[in-house]
């Protein structure tokens, strides 16, 4: 039986002896999807294979397109470093190294692409357990605003449905969007480092029974360090969402998903938004810290969302709040609208949501709760004072104050 | 020092040159922990070794018996993908591929056995630190129905006591049985994909300090997602267990157990269940979601448990149910018995159960909490009205209607 | 280019033939981050490498000095086995094996260091994407007492800032610390095994927007399980933590941090210490268990801290401890001082803290809650009866007990 073992260092392309993984790790990759396709014609046998990705720094100029179920792609390391801090310092010629590294892709689509790695097939059944594992997308910079978020360029995207994809341990830096990926069902992504993107992850379309736990994420301030569409069934936990992503978990028409035991720090309210029609999700026991940008370059950069908007901001009915912990702490100047009490959880529409015991340490006097007119049996129990509790209009709820 | 590194399809096995991995990967394994024990004699160095499993359809004949500490089988990819969707399709002739993929081992046992890998040793001391990561075990049909999860295959199974046991990663798909373990203390079982098995998890005899966390689980109507027996200092957190099992997690003679931010999904009541003598368990943080079996070849299927048996089943004391979203939706006419009101969390016995802010949406009037006329000193605050609410006979209890 | 792929076992050091990996795993890995060194000597590309460590016995008489960023070292499996369970039998000379193993660097340093492994580099940038997985570090013994978790080595250790360091799948026993890192950013310390150990893991100094996630974690009397300083934004959750430690998760001047969907057992108080200036915390969702010493070798040793510490001792304000399941256990004859009434949560100092909805059980009456005299505004909701909490001094607060 043919190998299953690739390793994109050694292999050459059929009839463009000239190219390499150095070259164009994009072409590679796909000349060796070309190979396992002839080497398992069978379809009663298409095990797939792994192709390795050793420590290196490997340009990408064609996009790889993966339409083959059970195919590894595997490195030796997510490689991530900041390249924020460095375009935003001054002299780096003295620095020990100024890119990230690991088995690291860099994005340099010349094809016209804007994916580094695109998953769609057609046709029956839908690509099954393609593993992406322990590697880098480096989209380079966001030339000619390093912090600018913009390039264009995307990680990975999947444009058809896919069940039990695995995305593990990778690393991505400077793309305007990390993953993006249409009707995932039981996708597990866990345990990656996507930082410095645009947004990080978005699940869009459609999904369920969806897993997204352990990594650390941090996006742009105009961007999602999660966002989630049409989802059903979606699990949240293990998380540290750092900022500076315009919100942390968005979730848009979404139901029956869990947010758990993460830990969510942000510079802008909306930290999780739920849009649209959202029904009977659970937010529990997770940590919010909302303070301001610290870091300069961004310190002028507007938010979307003011004050008012909630950390939480719920559209929806039948959500359930409970058991987290709040800490506000943005100097009263840089409060929006100016002189506003900040909202920490907006109920903005929506039947029986349901709010408690969540505590909140605040630099200024908050609102724990803030319920819209139009919103009906609502729930707010032992999360703040009457004083720190407004319905509005004609909202109708049950409330008890923390002793 | 001989190598320490095996690969299955490059091994032969003494004496049998026309046994391959492709032919009975089962033989070659237990060829090759021989070699292992033949190049480790000595009491004082025994450091094990690693079985690679290159991405391939292997058929395995005879079972692997694995009686060597710190023995570590990995493939590269669990190579899940769904048989129930395939099994239940018409003409599947056009189809990519049928099979599920990755390192895959066909499990076709012709040795009498059920165990596609047993592990199992006498003497002291008990075997640690087996590893089984990044591989697929199918069991390939449930003939002559499909639909049955019945084949008397079991993918990994321990009858002696284990320390540190690692499992990471797998798929299972259709096993009657996925993996049965006895007398685990501090079992790592992460990361897997586990479904369209009868059951995936069962944890048996007894078992201390273990962990099931990040899995995607789905057993068969008849069976159980996760399964623990005599546990103490369980830890399931980070799950996501799809139907259709008859329960997600079912604790049986568990105490101090923890099951906590995870998300359940279940077609029928019993979702967790203590059974026997369960004492200090907490549940945690949790979604719930019980609705009807949406696939129409196992609607028929009759339910083990009516709607008066509890999402959460609880028998025991002092046990800890707070901070859990549940979600219920099932049309009238499927509630059994006829016309009952479904139960949310069912106390059976004991003593000394705290259920608190817990919150629900349910399609239909229900009983957030009821407690057994045996029960005593049962709280319950801030979980649903006082019409929600029901204690019967002479149950004692402090209860508390949410606002 | 030069391969990235070492492997240690066919390494030969320029100049030094003699030396194996064998004989000593340090000087063998420091040659190949000489050769790493010398093969990407361009500012511009220093993607690093991967040292592989297949399963064997291995000295370390040198202590690995890492001085790059994306250094991969890689092991077959993390190979604990309880040593102390050995050194507490008697006769083990029938035993199967004796050591544990798998990927296994046996720690005997002779270079007068301390470490098994550091990470230090001064200059820019922090060293980054440095990644420890999958291998053994075994200390070997507590000579000459073996019970006393003390012979001066450290397994991992960082003495400068790093960034994105990721620790995963690692066996530590016999160490007196386990890991010990100095400045980390977002390390992500998950799925390790790490008992057996005087302290298992301390992060020193400071720190942000760390996980440690899924680990098994097992101290000595006298050290701790988890220990970090200084941090802002840590993420401590999933994990599975056995006795004997002093604490279970002890932070010191950390803020804005997360303990959450954790199983903990401990044979003292402190389980939860927050110690010093503790802002902003969140306990939540974990599971407590207190009982008495169960190993006769370590039922002699004193406890450092009484039964009126508090099984979660808070300094600190604005403090959130809520969803928890608390389970106390110790003999009347056990409890210091003689007589008291054992304490549940302790808030020692600060305003504002906040505890909701822990529910415990005791073999003998508690205080759930005790609140210092110098402490302010502290919330106790649901966790207990009036009896059970005790308000000493001046102490302000808001109370409601439990129904």
């Amino acid at each position: 039986m043919p190998s299953t073992i690739y390793d994109v260092t050694t292999w050459t392309i059929p009839g463009s002896p000239g190219t390499t993984a150095y070259t164009d790790i994009g072409a590679v990759v796909n000349s060796i999807i070309a190979d396992i396709k002839a080497n398992q014609p069978n379809q009663a046998s298409k095990p797939g294979a792994v192709v390795y990705i050793p420590p290196g720094d490997y340009s990408l100029k064609t996009r790889i397109v993966i339409d083959v179920s059970y195919l590894q792609i595997k490195g030796s390391g997510h490689g991530f470093t900041s390249s924020s801090i460095r375009y935003n310092s001054g002299d780096t010629s003295g620095w020990w190294e100024i890119w990230p590294g690991g088995s690291r892709i860099k994005v340099e689509n010349t094809d016209g692409k804007s994916e580094a790695i695109l998953i769609d097939r057609g046709g029956s059944p839908r690509l099954s357990s393609i593993e992406l594992v322990d590697f880098c997308l480096d989209g380079l910079s966001f030339t000619p605003n390093q912090n600018s978020y913009r390039n264009g360029k995307i990680g990975v995207r999947s444009t058809s449905d896919t069940d039990s994809l695995r995305i593990t341990g990778l690393g991505l830096v400077y793309l305007e969007r990390g993953v993006v990926l249409t009707g995932v069902d039981a996708l597990q992504l866990n345990g990656n480092f996507i930082a410095e993107c645009g947004s990080c992850v978005e699940l869009v379309g459609s999904g369920q029974a969806t897993m997204v736990n352990d990594n650390h994420f941090g996006a742009g301030p105009a961007g999602f360090s999660l966002f989630a569409e049409g989802h059903f069934g979606l699990l949240v936990s293990g998380n540290n969402v750092f900022p500076r992503g315009k919100s942390s978990v968005h979730l848009k028409n979404c139901n029956d998903s869990t947010v758990s035991a993460n830990r969510l720090h942000s510079f802008s309210s909306g930290m999780v938004t739920l849009e649209g029609d959202c029904r009977n999700n659970l937010v529990g026991a997770n940590h919010f810290l909302r303070n301001r940008e610290s870091f300069g370059p961004f310190q002028g950069v507007p938010l979307t969302t003011d004050d008012l908007f909630g950390l939480v901001h719920i559209n929806g009915s039948g959500n359930t709040v409970t058991g987290n912990h709040f800490t506000y702490d943005v100097p009263s100047a840089s409060i929006t609208p100016s002189g506003a009490v900040p909202t920490l959880v907006l109920v903005k529409s929506g039947s029986g949501n349901y709010l408690a015991m969540n505590h909140h340490v605040a630099n200024v006097g908050v609102r724990s709760a803030v319920l819209d007119g139009s919103t009906t049996n609502t729930k707010v129990l032992d999360s703040g004072t009457a004083a720190e509790f407004q319905a509005l209009g004609a909202a109708t709820y049950g409330f008890r104050a923390t002793p």
